[in-house]
């Protein structure tokens, strides 16, 4: 249906990877100050980019650190408007020595590019430029709306994002959220990604004797204010690895028939094992490996200390015990009612002879788009045209904070739909991007602007 | 009987505390190596004084480190001969700003005289020379043999005397131990200890993933290695304050009638509740507070650490997480026994997913000599002869390690006959001795060594 379209990315395709290779030479380190200068170049560089494709009210916002790049074109009157997301900064490179080629000298080898930025997220967003360039081009006009948010901090924590959206919400109102800096499930399998795990932090900090004691002076009379902590711990799961705290499940959704076959049919548990370094998987009963990462919550004690931690040993009764919990929490749950469940079950839980402090720390709503949904549907359909098999239908285990930002602020259902892949090493040297998946991904992502005409 | 002894000693106490007063003044902080010459100097003083009080062979003897003064008295023929242990170290002084009067300065006030040591050990080593001179002076003869050996290193754990005592069986050789180096129950409170508890160390490290994984990427399908530290370590206790590590109790001897009376009588539970800053107590369910600390064993936690500890949360599974633990024994239970029956334990109850490697520590002996043990008779007929009230036959929660050297290496039996009392700030900022102890305690020594006579 989109054939010409597809033949200007054909025909285009030697100019566009020299493009692609300006972009990623550009040294867009946003964790350095040092490269600030060369953040801000990048940011111009992808306005200019989004200018030359075609898009209109293209500018370079400022922010407290490095500036979002904005662009849009809205002349599909009535339709819908997808809110494109991505991000024009980079890991840092160390080790330097272990790159094959220098990072950002970019090199084209085996059908990949290497390049520090390569697939996390340079070449997802030029992917998108490229899209809107070539369905102007070609048709003259796009068939949705479009607006391109591209920001240089994700790599740092996305600090000015919340800002940014809550002093732009018109300009950044739409009907959905596109992402592409997610990873497929592997290579040759398209992925949707339709949900995230949400997150609820909290430390608990015990008191018992208001100083260490000498167990030989006390030891046996006085609450020992580890034990009491393992004691408390104790009560959060039972042999099954269930979460044990009152009323923790009440809200979960629970999962189709549809998701427990897909998330079992994903489970690789003896790959698993291998890469973690385990004889044994473990977790909650009645569920496969997948569903327990991307469709279960997890209480997770991520930290304890508390007496002595030196050589040898010391024969001391601790006063103060810590420990440190995270929840990641799935659809219907909501971090606040988890904390207060924690809170609670801390408190009728609490061993004799210590006293409890409970601290919370990050919270992040978990975050579904029904994968029945319009937007998804579109998605499905364009990676399977593309790609020639059907794609599957993911969530992530950890929370996207972005997608969460402008689910909570807009109001945005969000499409994740990555072309990366795990083995890329992003964050890591020698990063790199298929070349199989920035010529389908194009492809796809053209249907699915189609698709979504059609759909929503 | 022995008024004429006493006569001595009140005869000459003005001259005596001026002579404990120099014995004080000098500076033998055996930890400090930029007093390693007042050490020295200290133990020639001590040598003199056991010379000046009649004692023989009396000589200062090298060690790695700090000498030990021996001397004896081994003309009692057919008589039993006590080994007198005590040593002429002491701890630092800081912090000194906090000390009312110089601590090598000593000072007499409210009848007591300030100095370091004064309590801790040089005042009761004191009182030992002063009641041999006081005998030889009057009687012309000790009832029985006396040996003396005075330590320098008791406040650095005692290195040399091991070795020591190994190279000097024959000369050390006797009947029984004498000690004045711990305190009284309370003041006006004689007391006899009989008992010490053991001690038996060990490190648990956990190992699960081979590094730390994302609680997001994993997290709910990988055993946590705190989550698997904390299911161990509560199963070695159950809810009624008793460990629950297979056969632990099997060897502990009863307490008997006795000492569960006494024991029980002197629970001070709301005193120790203010002095540790606790509101409940907590410990072995049916023994009073006294017998939990004296006479029965524990399984203590003394730290405990794994992942992440800094400020805020990081969402880490941990690949490693660590327990350190000390039993504290009692007669008869055997530390290589327990550190058996810990490990045997761990490995049964070891969750899955992990892996377990164990460190043994520091192991003591438990010791007790039987209060109906002659000598511990004559003690508590000394002590109530000088103080007017029967003694309180006590144990401690701790260990003494030289109590241990001697009754392992030369079959000692021990008579801990301290002087000192809790509130006397040995190793603190304005240590003191209370002179009332200084004066019945000599008394009580004279009586010991008569006693002593009659019943061994």
């Amino acid at each position: 249906m989109n054939e010409d379209i597809k033949q200007y990315l054909k025909a285009h395709r030697e100019p566009q990877l020299n493009q692609l290779k300006n972009f990623l030479s550009l040294e867009s380190i946003s964790s350095l100050s040092e490269h600030k200068d060369d953040v801000k170049k990048t940011a111009d560089w992808v306005a200019d980019e989004l200018k030359a494709a075609g898009l209109e009210h293209v500018k370079v916002m400022e922010t407290e650190k490095h500036p979002v790049v904005y662009g849009d074109w809205l002349k599909a009157d009535g339709k819908p408007t997808v809110l494109i997301y991505g991000h024009y900064d980079v890991q840092p490179v160390d080790p330097i020595e272990l790159w094959e080629t220098p990072p950002f000298e970019p090199d084209i080898r085996d059908d990949k590019i290497f390049a520090r930025g390569a697939s996390d997220d340079k070449g997802q967003v030029f992917m998108h430029i490229k899209v809107i360039e070539a369905i102007l081009k070609t048709k003259g006009e796009l068939p949705v709306n479009v607006k391109f948010c591209i920001e240089g901090e994700e790599e740092i924590g996305s600090p000015s994002l919340d800002p940014f959206v809550d002093d732009h919400h018109d300009l950044l109102k739409a009907d959905v959220l596109l992402v592409s800096d997610t990873t497929m499930v592997e290579r040759g399998m398209p992925s949707v990604c339709y949900g995230l795990r949400g997150l609820c932090g909290l430390q608990i900090d015990l008191k018992g004797p208001k100083g260490d004691l000498h167990s030989g002076l006390y030891g046996g009379a006085v609450q020992n204010t580890i034990h009491a902590l393992v004691e408390l711990l104790g009560t959060m799961h039972n042999n099954n690895g269930q979460v044990t705290v009152d009323g923790f499940y009440d809200n979960v959704r629970p999962l189709t028939k549809e998701e427990i076959a897909t998330y079992e049919s994903l489970s690789h548990d003896d790959k698993m094992k291998k890469q973690v370094g385990v004889k044994e998987l473990y977790g909650e009963e009645g569920f496969s490996t997948i569903a327990r990462i991307w469709g279960r919550p997890t209480l997770e004690i991520n930290g304890i200390y508390g007496g002595f931690q030196g050589e040898g040993i010391k024969t001391v009764i601790p006063s103060l015990a810590h420990a440190k919990i995270s929840c990641r929490i799935v659809p219907d749950q909501k971090p606040d009612e988890i904390a207060e469940l924690l809170q609670k079950h801390i408190a009728e839980h609490l061993p004799v002879g210590v006293t409890a402090e409970t601290t919370l720390f990050d919270q992040a709503k978990p975050f579904i788009t029904p994968y029945d949904h319009p937007a998804i549907e579109a998605a499905g359909i364009a990676l399977k045209e593309a790609y020639g098999v059907a794609p599957t239908y993911s969530r992530m285990g950890g929370s996207v904070p972005i997608v969460e930002t402008f689910n909570t602020k807009l109001g945005l259902p969000a499409v994740l739909m990555g072309f990366g892949l795990n083995e890329e090493n992003f964050h890591a040297p020698n990063e790199h991007f298929h070349l199989e998946n920035f010529d389908k991904g194009m492809e796809a992502l053209i249907d699915f602007l189609y698709e979504l005409d059609k759909k929503l």
